[in-house]
């Protein structure tokens, strides 16, 4: 029974681009919060989401035709909504966010800018729920901002913690196959990227390294130490739409069994009792066909409905121990993306951090 | 003076297939090898090379209008070549090329059938021209038969065999990004690659590592001990016309400067006064760009214009002692098919193993 | 209330294949069929569906875990289904679709073979359904054989038979820019297509041509008078993975507004009142920006939910009298194939013509 | 005997972007014209060839390591270039070209801004050279310039100019496939291309129509009379990387035979006879397979190979009389861009308008 609860009204940041699209698809009908204001750039403003829309799909009936606008942080606060979404690109976001902080409105958004900020969590919920103990709940008007991970890093973290207790790994060796959609509109031209795969993705490999120890890291006091285990990192694109395929390798200190392995993914499921709408379970899926997972056949990974998108598929599990070799893929705009997100803010919000 | 020596004659087996038209295209006008004889199976035989050319160039003018021929060992044997190039598909090529090698044809092969075999070698003439001993001069009637190897082990193999002795590895990882014409014609489906990575490549894991471990390892009598290092691959097929692109870490045991290491692959040119007609000079090539190398930019990389597509190309150096990343690039029915073979008879006719 | 209704039992042949499939895929929750017999070929057979799937959405629920079983006309008929849905590939489907018809169980075929034979309609529901009149309610134990059209016909004709009232042309012309899963699976080998544009489609130029006349053209007694005008086609194959995209130019003889001819395609719906469940309302969607349809974006058109795929999209309407130049787009697999003959199906039940 | 004449010095404008690096591919070693002033905007200015090169062939050693520089008109006539081969994209083109001129620099452009501009020929060499009377000997000081026409009508004229006296066709109709490089650099999007067609490309449609009209007209006084048929024409945009197809359709008042028809495409060779270093013979080649010709295999079609991607290449070809299907492809950046221009001006030197 949805329609006794008032959605919160929200802003989303940067409806014009791609990542702020994927929020608009996901927040149109969202059971807890509503999208009231629509904010972009010079180049979207004063436009209507048809007249923006990015995404293969049609956007939802609810927000078509609806207006985007120019909005300063000051105007958003003024507007009424106490949370916004971020999809604002890198270099604008930062102080963006942070004056929306300041004025009381809760920012959770996918941009790279305060990540690792002082008292700003970055967020896997599946993964790190503690690190929201970062927000500091004395600042009395200031709002929480919460940054979901690179779009590599999410679907690494998620396929690494339910396995580390079981393998306690010395070192990962991950190279990336990324989607188009991870380089944002219009991103990558046609011309550099047909028939040829780009080795090359800046700033990219320091991210999922960094982001991933971080994610895998315990929180002390106010900060978070790093897993200490190295991470190397090889990113490349690929000439696929949505979805990033990632091949990793671990060296483990432990020697379980392959069943037991498997076990510790198939038996990962801690928010199983949280309700959080977008949440998916499980949230890592395991395949055991030959020839999985795949870009095209597994990015909308996620149950129920609501969670399309949100898992990460773990796939041709190989196990000479003491190395473990896996693909896992998931969803580089969704999971990876404004989806992340929406579930930092639903944890959030059922933890109490939302007022 | 080319045109004072006569040309051998040879054959090309699996002329209709993709590796067996590379060879033709590497063998219409090549200085040392006519093409007098084209096999191929009953999809291929009377018809011309015209009627069956799948390349995206034009079949060479010496070649036009030559019709392929169905043809057994005996009959290859009879029609007076003593060099044949084998692109038979895999399962049919061993019994044929070793019924061919008693008939006394020398078979250079692309097959898979009798890589590491008792007396055939697998040959890389940059990497482990030593091999070639493996061939028995005592066998008076028999004539050699030497493979090149996978597609994905020539270009690993050529970009570890130069910095080898710098760094001494303690292991190696790879993944791969492997392009449409290593599964040869028809090969994969256009459904199941536009759009996607298939993580998966039959047996591909397994012989990039065994074959690469086979090439980097010691002659010992008559046999090969191959290099200890274990190599941690995992395969995956992008849609990209040709040319395999891999991501590489290896974990040293030294720690040279990173000068050190670009110049051990700049220097790196172990056939440079042999005059061999295809052999690339230097075999590997570094680029300092940051986003190279490429399957669309780097797959014909090789100088001079008759090595086009036979050098490896390095890039993304990247050293953090002990650990250094880098791409390689080659192109796979070039350097890792066809030509690698080809040079492979080149190497084995200056040594004087042709006869 | 669809669940007091019984569902009718129903066969999907050539269950294994990319048509057979989208049949799978549209007939799974169907409100009047439910697939209880999954007939496939040798290579199909005895496996799941799950293990055959090739579609990039995962199988529906209700058939997750089936299995595919080889069967006979006559098996088919014991069964005890009496419709079938066929998906078999020309040459194999004619003489197995008679001989089911023969034996009571009434088919609805995507297959070429019986396209126009006598008493078999061509039928595109909104276009022709006076060529249901086709089939003889005489031949008591023999049951109805219906086909859809070729996919591209069935786009064109879509298009065309809304607005020949107003333009009556004296010629037609269309080029085609066809998917890739209109070859099926395989289809078209990937280093034929990637990077590539093929100006060859066998026969499926005849065809368009010919079907699209005679779904326009009229019953006269037992036949149909095909639509006089010529229609001049080309057909290519392109690198997409669904949806025909077409580009129609009409020389008209009359010369009305061109919000006659909008309007003239907007008020279509002839089965606007007759509750199928898999009937797009409206069958043609008009699109009013400047570079749509697309095959990406405007594939899946058609509402209600359970016609997505089933709508044909007009866009880039250029009237300079009496020139009338138009794209238009459909699912080839929905509309144009498994979806058409699932409509079909439903038009002859509520018509009355499966007992 | 090349080395015995000067080459003439000239200028290459917006050599950053992907045509005017196909203008430095194509002079890099031209025997009658030598590119010694490399100019380029903003973004390209001081940097290396090396460092601006988009295409997938590596830079002629030739031109490698050269510095691009800003250039004014006045800079670029005080550098002593009498010569200036246009790339600069459109709205820049205009001005700069007319300002050139008027300082004594001819232009041989590829940009659309002054094509139909008085005295201002727009050419196919073997179309129309007549048109190259359109300049004014009487202007004394100003130098001609020259513009090729639109991509996709390069190869329609050229298709067309050898058929009409023997098909005099009352109407022509033409669908295009064109190639992404058809856009320039960054161009399309790579998320708004893959896996899908663009049924829109700003102007072309009109360009198309309009300049073929040109081309095939007469020259009248200082004017030109259009061809007087009307051209119908669909443009659309898919993912290949060079190489536009077209699909054409004429409507003929003629009844030859197929014969004669083939036989006028290849007796078509007017500059036989002239020497001209580009210049492909025969200028269009006809292909009898049943699946050509293709973007993939044929855009580089053009003999001798200092002509390479000079002609265009018509098949498919099927008179049902008094209606002519067939496809043509031509490189859009080589015949329909770069190259056109620079034929251009060969026979401008070759013609005596060059002093």
């Amino acid at each position: 029974m949805t329609e006794a609860i008032a959605r919160r009204p929200v802003a989303v940041l940067g409806a014009g681009g791609y990542i702020g699209q994927h929020f608009l698809r996901l927040l149109a009908d969202h059971p807890w919060f509503e999208p009231t204001l629509l904010a972009a750039g010079a180049s979207g403003a004063n436009r209507t989401v048809d007249e923006v829309w990015r995404l293969p799909e049609a956007p939802p009936a609810a927000i078509t035709g609806r207006r985007l606008v120019r909005a300063t942080p000051a105007a958003v606060a003024r507007a009424g909504v106490t949370v916004a979404f971020g999809g604002l690109p890198s270099g604008t976001a930062g102080p963006f966010e942070r004056e929306l902080a300041r004025r009381g409105v809760a920012v959770f958004s996918n941009a790279s800018d305060l990540r690792g900020a002082d008292g700003v969590p970055l967020l896997v919920p599946e993964v790190n729920e503690a690190h929201l103990a970062l927000l500091d709940r004395r600042a009395k008007r200031r709002a929480p901002i919460v940054t979901n991970p690179n779009c590599s890093a999410t679907g690494l973290a998620l396929a690494l913690a339910p396995i580390l207790p079981v393998l306690r790994p010395r070192s990962v060796h991950v190279a990336t196959y990324q989607a188009l959609s991870g380089a944002g509109w219009p991103g990558v031209p046609s011309l550099a990227i047909a028939d040829n795969v780009l080795p090359f993705i800046a700033d990219e490999e320091e991210k999922l390294a960094a982001e991933t120890r971080r994610l895998l890291g315990r929180r002390q006091g106010a900060g978070v130490r790093s897993w200490a285990t190295p991470v190397h990192a090889h990113c490349a694109r690929v000439a696929t739409r949505e979805g990033h395929l990632e091949a990793v390798t671990l060296e483990a200190t432990r020697r379980p069994t392959r069943r037991a392995i498997l076990d510790a993914w198939r038996r990962f499921d801690p928010l199983a009792e949280r309700g959080l709408p977008t949440a998916p379970h499980p949230p890592v899926e395991v395949r055991e066909e030959a020839d999985r997972p795949q870009p095209l056949r597994d990015r909308w990974a996620g149950s129920p409905p609501a969670a399309r998108g949100m898992a990460a598929t773990v796939g041709r599990v190989r196990w000479d121990a003491p190395v473990l070799r896996f693909f896992v893929l998931s969803h580089n705009a969704v999971r990876g993306g404004a989806g992340g997100s929406v579930l930092n803010a639903e944890l959030a919000l059922a933890d109490g951090w939302l007022g």
